[in-house]
């Protein structure tokens, strides 16, 4: 195995992962941070609360890595056998941590105002021979063991404690002792073409790329993002390198381009308000307030989102929206007719500039003959300009909800650009 | 190793699980399938478009599982390479096949009405050694290899089309080829209680548990999942015995037990609404419409769902819900006169049974000396009866709107299985 490039494994421990009952978040989130300080992520491994797998998966991630990092299996319950395991692995005692015993007495008394009992202050016992990565988000401490030239971090499997011990400690450490090369990622975003045609777009660019520069696809529905990954030693060389190729990119994607960097589209309408300083609200009906939780998760968001209402029910439709009974009885709820009122209710009730109204057959059930399942009308504008369309979308319902949210935002920023772009 | 207990691997494979660019829900689906009919997940494995990494990963896989499950790396783009190194892998040689070719075309040119590229054709290319898994909701095929008397099948990585292989072909061709164990999960959900005082109190119980029979801790904030896991031949006994353990737990749990089934609380609000022929409307300040999205993510909400306001601005609050001037100055819009207000104007504007009103602060900005961030008001009942509560939440932004969420779900849970208990 080639030891030369430095690389990391990331192994998440338990049971839970196996049968499925969660999705592993920690991986990605670290796979990303890692990337960032310029380490390579060579492989990710899952294993459950099983001593022989956890045990080869150490064995197995150290023949490839130089760096290991491991998450969960250091709650305070039964099921969790990977502490003594560590002890054993590395040859050490279990003994008390006095620092980590005080965190965890405070943490029960002052924090949760609980009693201390035994299983917690158990916490706080560590392997002898680990250093000890304090924990300031809970009582679980990190543990940082060395052996034959490798680095092994363990960390608790609670996504908020472990960004925590990875921040304050192991990413500063890790850029401390090792030489890493420079990665650098730059990422297009491209709406509205499919993977293939891109591609065949592209055969010339890529066939130019050098070696140490890879281009990768990363479809996701209607979205595709474009991602130059490059790797080398001189930080200053890449740098130059990576943005030729990536101006070079974005000139033959023009026609799609959407941005230039990694961001989502509820970020990227909601930079665009802030710019001109602009509101929006949504009405939504078939989005059910998936819009406005995509707009309202972004801390700020305040300042450029007055509300939505959503609109599940007729009598909403009516009451909060001032769409015509006639209306939705001759044209039905889902038609340029209603979305159009529900549009111009929003603008009325939210005060906003921009607004969003979206309705639609999302499935499994309420499919009419001439209206199947993914059938939607979004309208957006502002009070001078209204662009009304129909989508046909063929997935399950989540999936139908994302991306009606996609495309209505996607209509908005279009709008946006183009309204700014023709003004004086 | 030993073989005599059959097992899966999972393998997934791409460059951007390594990066951290996507989360991998591929590997949580298709472990929960594979639990279901009877196969233990061994480990998942994450690699990257990279031949020695899934090289070797396959060998590995080999060594300790029967069954090889792998997604990615098999769309129309350059990055890519899976295809080749299976065909290699496995022996063979590449060739069209018919029944793909013909789906191929199909897709380009009766679904997506595009062009049909030669890259796209290609996607119809496959080793001759494999048996091809026609892929009935995109282009890519599954296919499927044996080797040793282990089995590997490989499947485009977009999750829709790999759960319709899954069901149309894989499940049904492992039950009928293995002759697999029972596995049994059974989960409890409670609410409000830490994980060390369950165990503190399930001691007695734990030890009692034959070998056979496991019990997890799947803590999630404020929600903590009791899981029983049993594997037998006899399913038939089993079941008797998981049933006997699991009417222990609840009882020895009653005082916290939210739902004796692995259901989240949008769907057991959802089912109390149902059950009660009642309908529930949302007020949503600081939770954005994150409850709306929930509830509104099941189908057939619209049955018991009126909708939401989410009143992000003042005047929103104002105007769509009656929110006085006065108290928002007053008191501030975090408050209980507040909530308080909102949950009447809610149940006036949306003529639903019950409401779910929400006020907060979620950070990081908005906090003030008296209401640091985290300080949240939720109010929640009917016309006849309401409950208003202050939560102190002292996470990041997004984890406080799910912590509002679903605390705010259970409160209406709560008060409406007390009021259904208490009636006549």
């Amino acid at each position: 195995m080639n030891k030369e490039k430095i690389s990391a494994t990331i192994i998440t421990i338990g049971d839970e992962l196996l049968i499925g009952q969660v999705v592993d978040t920690n991986s990605a989130w670290i796979a990303q941070e890692l990337n960032k300080i310029g380490l390579a992520v060579k492989q990710r491994w899952s294993v459950g609360d099983v001593r022989e797998a956890i045990w080869q998966a150490l064995d197995e991630a150290a023949k490839s890595s130089q760096i290991v990092l491991m998450t969960g299996g250091l709650g305070p319950t039964a099921d969790d056998i990977t502490k003594p395991l560590l002890c054993e692995y590395f040859g050490g005692k279990m003994v008390f941590d006095e620092k980590a015993l005080a965190h965890v007495k405070y943490i029960s008394e002052k924090v949760l105002k609980r009693p201390l009992l035994e299983r917690n202050m158990k916490q706080a016992e560590v392997p002898d021979v680990c250093e000890v990565l304090h924990n300031s988000r809970g009582s679980a401490p990190g543990m940082l063991f060395k052996k034959n030239d490798c680095v092994f971090v363990s960390m608790p499997g609670v996504p908020h404690e472990m960004k925590g011990i990875m921040m304050e400690h192991v990413l500063p450490r890790i850029q401390q002792d090792f030489d890493l090369p420079t990665i650098l990622h730059k990422t297009l975003v491209l709406f509205g073409i499919g993977e293939s045609f891109v591609a065949e777009r592209l055969v010339d660019f890529e066939a130019g790329l050098p070696t140490h520069i890879k281009l990768a696809y990363l479809p996701n529905y209607n979205l595709l993002r474009l991602r130059l990954s490059g790797t080398a030693k001189d930080a200053v060389a890449l740098t130059t390198e990576m943005e030729t190729h990536f101006a070079a990119l974005q000139v033959l994607m023009k026609d799609h381009l959407v941005i230039d960097k990694d961001q989502n589209m509820q970020q990227i309408v909601f930079d665009l308000l802030q710019s001109q300083q602009k509101t929006m609200a949504t009405a939504e009906s078939c989005t059910g307030g998936y819009i406005a939780h995509l707009i309202t998760s972004i801390a700020g968001s305040s300042q450029i989102y007055n509300g939505s209402v959503v609109a599940y029910a007729y009598d909403m439709k009516e009451d909060s929206l001032g769409v015509s009974h006639e209306s939705l009885l001759t044209f039905g709820a889902v038609s340029e007719e209603v979305v159009r009122q529900m549009h111009k209710g929003l603008l009325a009730t939210s005060k906003a500039d921009y607004g969003i109204a979206t309705t639609g057959i999302m499935g499994p059930g309420g499919a009419t003959e001439d209206k199947p399942v993914g059938t939607v009308w979004v309208a957006v504008g502002d009070a001078q300009q209204v662009v009304a369309k129909k989508f046909h979308f063929r997935f399950d319902r989540l999936k139908n909800i994302e991306l009606t949210a996609m495309n209505a935002l996607n209509l908005l920023r279009e709008l946006m650009v183009s309204n700014h772009s023709t003004k004086p």
